[in-house]
């Protein structure tokens, strides 16, 4: 339990050195040092060593990562070294854009099923998926044991969403949606919302 | 230029402020405080008035927030009382949704052209864009005088197109690829990889 104490900040950082890991191993690599994934990532060498270590020994001293290992072990630390179930809310644009993402495999997650509310939008194939309707979405999720959804609906459907979800027994939502959602403590929210992103950024532009 | 001394924690805040005050405004609201903002949002408020206070006086002990006064001024802080324009780069499912969002408006953005290398791309209606040839993205942003883009190619094309926006003048570029750039330390990118942000709830599911 005392993994549960490290910083949320730190293990935000932890997909993004594995990301980068996994690329060094398309690339055909084998050893890598904290240097060379700093300098990929725009991340200090002493940062990236400092997080690795709160979950363990992951290199040697002076003979770096070797990058199979340390996949590996990031993988199990995040959970990700089976593959998770989604549900996606929202076939419109964003949500079938998702549905059909290609970038979800070997990463630890798989679409299952999506849903809208919309009759021209159900029974339609997304992908490989057809769009079920959103009234079936809470036992649907149920049976399939899925913890994870993705919500892709307008902003002022989003909440009722997500309500249902967590009545379905989701952990974890990913929201598209642009506003923030009120789940209970045990449920996970990241947002994805490009504008706040693009905010951010013209802050420091002329 | 004190401004520029906040730390960018604080400005990834205040684009979440921005969208939960403009919601309050779509419905109806006049007046807000920091207690109810922080509701909404899931962060304290003594936080939300410590951000705030880094850059002025926005709201009397005891009255709360105007909420059009506020949304003004963090919009002039975040420089999005205006529209920024932006080129979308890659015509895929990512692209081509990012490219039809509604959502830019009224937010500060305005997506103005869309590029693909893709002769099947080419030449095609997205929304209401025409997809130009990538060969033509250098001087066509130069000349539009953008400085905002989106990546939304492969992964192995994604550096090679960073590298060509940087020298289009691009300043800041919102990447949709699974990988992190390398560019000069005047062009802020910002990422938006789905499974970065899954990963980091996956830690904390059973």
């Amino acid at each position: 339990m005392t993994e549960k104490m490290i910083p949320d900040i730190v293990i935000g950082r932890l997909p993004v050195y594995l990301r980068a890991l996994q690329r060094m191993v398309q690339e055909g690599r084998q050893v890598t040092s904290s240097q060379e994934l700093g300098e990929r990532l725009g991340i200090s060498a002493a940062q990236i060593r400092k997080d690795l270590s709160q979950f363990g020994e992951f290199g040697k001293q002076g003979t770096g990562y070797q990058i199979d290992y340390l996949v590996d072990q990031i993988r199990e630390i995040l959970n990700v070294n089976q593959v998770w179930e989604i549900a996606v809310i929202g076939a419109g644009d964003i949500g079938s854009a998702v549905a059909r993402y290609g970038g979800f495999a070997n990463r630890g997650f798989a679409v299952r099923m999506i849903f809208d509310n919309n009759p021209e939008a159900i029974g339609k194939l997304v992908g490989s998926f057809t769009v079920q309707e959103t009234a079936v979405m809470v036992p649907a999720i149920q049976q399939a044991g899925i913890q994870i959804a993705m919500i892709a609906v307008p902003a002022n459907q989003a909440q009722e969403v997500a309500d249902k979800l967590v009545e379905a027994g989701v952990k974890a939502i990913l929201n598209y949606a642009p506003l923030s959602l009120n789940v209970p403590e045990d449920v996970h929210v990241q947002y994805i919302d490009p504008v706040i992103h693009l905010q951010r950024m013209t802050y420091y532009l002329e």
